[in-house]
C-alpha cells in the first residue's frame, strides 16, 4: 500500500523546523508552523560556523559521519535557500584557523589535528609565524595553529530570514503560537492544541489563533528545540529527553575596511567568526542551567578575555550585543530524528551545538520521511527512540 | 542699584542645569532649560558615588574644599529635592571601603590614607580580615583596605527624574532641542537660537519649538556639559574650554536580597557600587576619545576583570546594561562657575568627575548668583575666566 502523506504540524520556527516545513511543502505536503517567535531561540543565538569536526568528540562516529554529510551539502543547500527565498544566508567557505597559547593548547590542537586527519579533512598544521601570516591580527604568543581550509560558516540571522520567506514563498502556513499540547487519540497523535495567552507576534505577520483552539494533523512534527520534551498530551517518557544547554555569545562589530581576522579563529575556549561586514561572533559558553537565560557578567568577562588572547586589537570593538540561546541538549550529544512512539509523531530535535550545521540534511530527511513515510538511511542511527531503554536517561 | 533678577535660559537639562532652573524658580525667576533629551548625558552615566576625596589630586586644594562642602550639602539637598518633587533620589549613607589586592596597591592606599588623614576625613586603616568582616563577598587575595565611613552614595538617575519633577512642579519651563548659537548684541548675551532638526523628545512632554526660532533671555546659564564649547555666535575662546572624556560603566544586577556588597567598594581600577536594590554599578574608564561614544570590547573586558577580582561573586549577576557617557573636563579638572566674559551670560560646566556630588553647591550658588548679581564666595574660585591667559588651553 502506498503511503499518503498526510497534512504536517510542525511545533517550533527554528531553522530545523523551518527547514522541514519549506522541504515539506516542495514535496507536495500541507504544512503549518506554530511559534510565537519564529527563528528567535537557538537559531538566533548560534554563530553559524559550520564546522562538522570540531564540536564533536571521540567516540561520536555516526554523528560525525552525519556532520560531515551536512557540512557537504550545505554549498548546494544554501543556493537553494537563497534561489527560493531571493535572499542571501552569508554562506562563506573561508575556513578556521585553530590556534594554541601554549603547551597545553598545543597538545590539544595535537589532538584534533590527528583526529581530523583520519576524518580525512583537508587539515593543514602551522607554526606560529605561519599562523599570523594568515591572520596579522593574532597575537604573538601564539604558539601554533591547524588550517582547516574545508570549514565554511553561515551567517545564521540571515538564515532564518531567508528559511522564512522560503516558507511563505512556497505556501507554508505560519501560526503564531504556543503549543501547550499535543492532540491524542488513543495511540495517536492527531494534532496539536495551542496555549492560552500566546506570546508575542511572529516576525512576519503571521495568522493568530485563538488560545485552546486545535490544530488537527496527520503528522505532528515536534521540532521545538529545547522545549521539545515540555508539551502536554502525552507521558514525559514519549517526549524526546531533550534537555536546555546555555549558551552565551557576543557580537563584537567593527569598521568592515579593517576586519578583526579574515577566517573563523579559535582556541580552546572560544570563537570567533568574522562575517566580513564587520560583525564579529564571539562564542560560546556552555552552561547547563536549566531554562535560565541571564545574560552573567562571568560569562560576558570569560568570553572577552579568550578572544582578546587571541586577537588583541577586539578590544577596540564595539560591543554591539549580547545573546543568550539554549541549546537542545541529547544524552549521547546526536539529534533525535524520526518516528517516535505514537502514532503521527516525529520527533527533529536534540541538535546540541550542530543545529545550524545540520540543517540541510534534517530537512532533507524529515521531508522524505513524512513524504514516503519511510526512514531514510541518512537518519537511522538517530532514532528518537534509541534512548527508551537507556539507564540514567535524562527528561527534563 | 539693586539687582534686577532677569529671565534666564539654562541650556542643558543635565543635574546641573536642572539644578540651577529648579533653585532660581525657587527664588522667584522664570527659567527655561533648552535639552532635547533632559537629563540622559553625563547624568545619566554617572555612578552617584559622593566621596570627595579620592576623586581629587594633590594640588587640587580648592576643589577638595569645594567637594568637601558639596559632600556635607547632600543629605540636606536630598531631602529637599524629594519634598519638592515628591521622588526618592536613592542617597545612601553607606560609606567606601578601598581595598588593596597586592603590594603596590597597598603602597597606593597608603597614600590615600594619609591625604584623607590630612583632609580631617573619617578613614580607617583595615587589615584583610576586617576587610571581609564588612564585605564578605570580597576575594580572598585582598591585603586590606581603607573605610571611609562618611561617603555616601545617591541613585543619579532617580535624582534627575526627581530634578526634572521638581523643575516642573515649580514653574520652570522645559523646551525640547538644542541651541545652536547664543543671540549676541554687541558684547551681550541676548538669547539662544535653537538648532534645525532637534532630537528625540524630552522625557516629559515638553514643548518643542520650530528650529531657528530665538528665545530671548536677560542671562544665558550654559551648563551643557562637554557641549558647552561648541556653540555658535561666540569666537571660540568666549566659550569655556571643556572637552569630552568618555567614560564606560557596566550595571549588573542580583537578586536584592543576596547583595554582592552593603557599601561601596573600590580598587585602583574599579568602583563598584551598589545600590541596594540588587542592580551594581560597576565604573567606570577616564578615555581620552573625543566625542566618541563606542561601548568598546577591551573596556567592558577591564571592567569586568577589575571588579572580579575584587568580588568575585559578580560573575553570577546579570550584565544589565552598557552605559557610555562624556564627562565634562576642565584643563584643572575644577569646574568653571560663574560670569563669563560677555554681559548676560554666566557659565556652569567643567564638572569633569564630580558633578553628582557637586550639584547642591552649583545649583546653590549659580541661582544666588542669578538672583543677586554677586558671585557667592564657595565658587568665587572657579571662575571661567582663569584660563583665558593659561598656556596650551585646550579648546576642543
Amino acid at each position: 500500500m502506498l503511503h499518503q502523506p498526510a497534512d504536517a504540524v510542525v511545533v517550533g520556527g527554528g531553522v530545523i523546523g523551518l527547514g522541514i516545513a519549506w522541504r515539506a511543502t516542495q514535496a507536495g505536503m500541507t504544512v503549518t508552523v506554530v511559534d510565537d517567535a519564529p527563528g528567535r531561540g537557538a537559531s538566533w543565538a548560534a554563530a553559524g560556523m559550520l564546522a562538522p569536526v570540531t564540536e564533536v568528540h571521540y567516540g561520536e562516529g555516526q554523528l560525525l559521519a552525519l556532520n560531515l554529510a551536512a557540512a557537504g551539502r550545505w554549498p548546494s543547500f544554501a543556493a537553494e535557500v537563497e534561489e527560493a527565498s531571493g535572499r542571501p544566508v552569508g554562506y562563506r567557505p573561508g575556513g578556521t584557523l585553530a590556534v594554541a597559547r601554549d603547551a597545553d593548547d598545543i597538545a590539544a590542537l595535537e589532538d584534533l589535528y590527528r583526529f581530523q586527519l583520519r576524518c580525512g579533512l583537508d587539515v593543514q598544521r602551522l607554526r606560529s609565524r605561519e599562523c599570523r601570516q594568515l591572520e596579522p591580527g593574532l597575537a604573538p604568543g601564539i604558539r601554533g595553529g591547524v588550517l582547516a581550509a574545508g570549514d565554511h560558516q553561515v551567517d545564521n540571522r540571515a538564515l532564518v530570514e531567508a528559511l522564512l520567506a522560503a516558507c511563505q514563498r512556497s505556501g507554508v502556513r505560519l501560526v503564531s503560537g504556543r503549543v501547550a499540547e499535543l492532540a491524542v487519540d488513543g495511540d495517536r497523535v492527531t494534532g496539536v492544541v495551542l496555549a492560552a495567552g500566546g506570546g508575542p507576534p511572529a516576525a512576519p505577520p503571521a495568522p493568530s489563533r485563538p488560545a485552546g483552539e486545535t490544530l488537527p494533523a496527520g503528522v505532528v512534527v515536534l521540532a521545538a528545540g529545547c522545549w521539545s520534551g515540555r508539551l502536554g498530551g502525552l507521558a514525559a517518557e514519549a517526549l524526546p529527553p531533550v534537555r536546555p544547554v546555555k549558551g552565551q555569545l557576543l557580537y563584537l562589530r567593527g569598521p568592515a575596511s579593517e576586519p578583526l581576522c579574515s577566517r573563523n579563529v579559535r582556541g580552546l575556549e572560544v570563537y570567533v567568526v568574522p562575517r566580513g561586514d564587520g560583525r564579529v561572533v564571539v562564542g560560546a559558553t556552555v552552561e547547563e542551567q536549566g531554562f535560565d537565560i541571564t545574560m552573567t557578567a562571568g560569562a560576558v568577562h570569560d568570553l572577552l578575555r579568550a578572544a582578546l588572547e587571541l586577537l588583541p586589537d577586539a578590544a577596540e570593538l564595539e560591543l554591539a550585543e549580547t545573546v543568550v540561546g539554549l541549546r537542545p541538549g541529547s544524552p549521547d550529544n546526536a539529534p533525535m530524528l524520526g518516528p517516535a512512539g505514537p502514532d503521527g509523531l516525529v520527533v527533529a530535535t536534540g541538535h546540541y551545538r550542530n543545529g545550524i550545521l545540520l540543517t540541510p540534511v534534517t530537512a532533507d530527511a524529515i521531508a522524505e520521511l513524512l513524504a514516503t513515510g519511510r526512514v531514510p538511511e541518512a537518519i537511522a542511527p538517530f532514532g528518537p527512540g534509541r534512548f527508551a531503554a537507556a539507564p540514567g536517561r535524562r527528561v527534563s
